[in-house]
């Protein structure tokens, strides 16, 4: 190592990243003898299991997203930078940033997560917004939102009533979320606020292209989940494979499904990073078939005991299951990394005595609209729930992990105002004011040029 | 009248906007044998006199907006469209609509209110964005919590601290609330969270052409402006007239200052849909020269009594004064118009008899940071104060003036919170990440040509 445990310097520690591993790491690093950084894009962290409320206009950006400064304002030994990183050189422990500065390490700790995956057609983004970003939420909030406004706008004018199907491309957990809560606006919060069409009469499909639903859940699950979006009245077509996405419609082989707004819930890969790393690593190889970085026990790529990578950028594997990408193992892995850089510098032997990082799987959930879920139970005990009992369960773990008092305050708030007495969410209209492809649904069979729209993500 | 009062068909009354004066206007109409359309381009009514706090990070964008559909939900008479008018036949009594519909009315209630004027620089509009929309608010917070970031990543970059200047280009109570914002969150919130610049160093100037702030207040409690501002560190000039607004600067003839972010707060002018309607009669002398319609003392045009024109789009004098265009004098005239309306449907004779408008003026009120204000107090006794207690009955007002219990509660809390605990704002910077011209301020003397960072308006 570039800093001995004798010396008297204090080892640096880079942090790219501030999502769940990120953060975790960078708080548990607050409490060591070492100086942090914590390298992000945004200036903040944002909540990702609640994204798709704010999509869905539950809740407010705000209340999901924190200031990364004022989650780290207690760390004394911490700064942070908002900036992006450009490239890695691991042999001379640099990280080099948009802005020109450079940051030396002595230990780095990479957890830039994913981003969605088109599968190459990237043309397909502005047509189908996927759901990472607030940037994201707030984009699909507005296609969701202004397409039951053009709809009435439209009956008015014609006193025909346009046809209106949502489709969601992935039956993921996202995809399920946003699926269920797409029919839960349409059929419980907006069917008193129009006059002309009928919101209730929206169409929601989710297209798969595997055999099924979540297939990260056992198989009872899965079927559970099925049946309650039935109930909610969102078509699943497992075994669809999109060939295209149009202005107005998506295809699946030869045949059209007409969509008045298309959301991505498909692919994921993983965030440039891993390829940075992996070519200045010299090891191109070390990279699964996303661009995630595989790493040994301790997290690190090989040869590289002062790099760690977490969260869902690393690939871990354990029993021959890879650990998934959610919050969860991000948040083990940041906490596991963070105290291996605290072992590795003050007591090496200790750190060579310490056990490999394993993921305590505490179980997986999903929310089917507004008062279901199904839920994956490991720990304490061993269940499958669905239902009910599940989205209760679902309620009260996200509350409990929301960071700062604040949030969690804010966000039962909120829950208690929507789910219990039905009040408005944040129901809010903000930027652009048509969709891709709305003329041509309104009046088909005309074709549509109405692509650039997406100017002004709000 | 088309319909006359004896006639089995209920009037139709078309309601263009949904600020203040629409909304009270549409809220009584619900109450008479009419029917209603109200039609705005957004889909939420904006609380205007908070938006500075969601400029400022204080409050979020749900807090201070909320659907249009659902202010007017119990109004089973009431429809809602979102769309905008481009089109006003008032001699066929019809509304044209982008959409391509047609709205007949009986009564025309006009209340689209202003929107800000450049004095003919419209390109300054990227460089310096005014504050009327959420949009507006959101940008405005992006770039100022921008600007702090940027300096920070600079001095860590560079080593040296960037000067911090923002300029407010007028001085009314939108630049005096701004100003005093800026300041506050520099100097209060924003201190414990960098660790290379120091946000209190951070300069707030206030540039206003005519020779005093506040022009509307009266003189002692301009002056006590002037100081509760110079207690927060905002220097105020007056008799400065901005010449020019470039990127990283402006021009006060031929002084150049230096500003990393720069907003208008300087002039505003009538709503297109002014212009649109006096073309229509056939009498475009009934504008004055902000473009607002001159209305009589029953707020319509000339000769057309069944168009009412209310809030900030109509010139209305009492006693040789002109009713300043704030949020009350526009819930007064939307009431009055639509007591009128219904009058004129039910009763002519009684109409006939109707006072005319009267504004009832209960004073006027400007916050100077976070615990200062200005009140002139008309109502229910006249005095002018200023300091905590007019910053205090600004509290009260704004909270009982809200509209929604949900959203009264939320904005409570959030003042708790930020006010008397500190605690973090709504401090998201969501959207591009760069700032026009601050390469040229971190860099000087180079030029700058980063004004292409507004595409994504967030």
């Amino acid at each position: 190592m570039a800093t001995s445990p004798a010396a008297n310097i204090r080892p640096r520690v880079v942090v790219i990243g501030a999502g769940f591993g990120g953060i975790y790491a960078a708080k548990r690093l607050g409490k060591l003898p070492v100086d942090v950084t914590v390298v992000d894009r945004k200036n903040h962290h944002t909540f990702q299991p609640l994204l798709y409320q704010v999509a869905l206009a539950v809740l407010s950006p705000g209340e999901i997203a924190q200031p990364i400064r004022s989650i780290l304002r207690d760390n004394a030994n911490t700064e942070v930078v908002m900036d992006e990183v450009i490239g890695i050189d691991a042999h001379a422990r640099r990280v080099h940033l948009k802005s020109g500065a450079e940051l030396l390490y002595d230990y780095l700790i990479l957890g830039t997560g994913s981003t969605h995956s088109y599968f190459g057609k990237d043309e397909w983004c502005k047509l189908a917004p996927g759901l990472k970003s607030i940037e994201d939420a707030t984009e699909i909030r507005r296609r969701v939102l202004l397409a039951f406004e053009l709809a009435e706008r439209q009956t008015l004018e014609t006193g025909t009533h346009p046809p209106l199907n949502f489709v969601v491309i992935g039956g993921g957990p996202t995809g399920v979320e946003l699926a269920g809560a797409i029919s839960d606006i349409a059929r419980v919060y907006m069917t008193r606020d129009f006059r002309h069409i009928d919101p209730s009469m929206a169409k929601v499909l989710i297209l798969e292209g595997a055999p099924s639903i979540l297939t990260a859940y056992p198989k009872d699950l899965q079927q559970k989940a099925v049946e309650q979006l039935a109930k909610l009245g969102v078509r699943v077509r497992t075994g669809a494979r999109v060939t295209d996405v149009q202005p107005g419609y998506v295809m699946v082989g030869d045949e059209r499904i007409e969509s008045v707004c298309t959301l991505w819930a498909a692919g994921v890969q993983a965030s440039p990073l891993g390829r940075m790393l992996a070519e200045s690593l010299g090891m191109p190889s070390c990279l699964d078939r996303r661009g995630c970085v595989q790493v040994d026990e301790h997290l690190n790529p090989p040869n590289h005991p002062e790099i760690f990578v977490i969260g869902d950028l690393a690939h871990v594997e354990e029993n021959r299951h890879q650990i998934p990408g959610t919050a969860q193992p991000a948040i083990q892995m940041g906490r596991y990394a963070a105290d291996r850089v605290g072992l590795l510098a003050k007591d090496p032997a200790a750190a060579a005595r310490q056990k490999p990082f394993h993921y305590f799987d505490k179980g997986d959930m999903a929310t089917i609209g507004r008062k279901a879920a199904v839920a994956r139970i490991a720990w304490p005990f061993h269940a499958n729930w669905s239902g009910f009992v599940a989205w209760f369960i679902w309620l009260t773990v996200h509350i409990f992990f929301l960071i700062g008092l604040r949030s969690r305050l804010a966000v039962f708030r909120q829950w208690a105002y929507t789910y219990i007495r039905k009040q408005d969410g944040v129901r809010l209209i903000v930027g652009s004011q048509s969709l891709p492809g709305w003329d041509a649904l309104a009046t088909p069979p005309a074709s549509s040029e109405d692509e650039a729209t997406m100017a002004a993500r709000s």
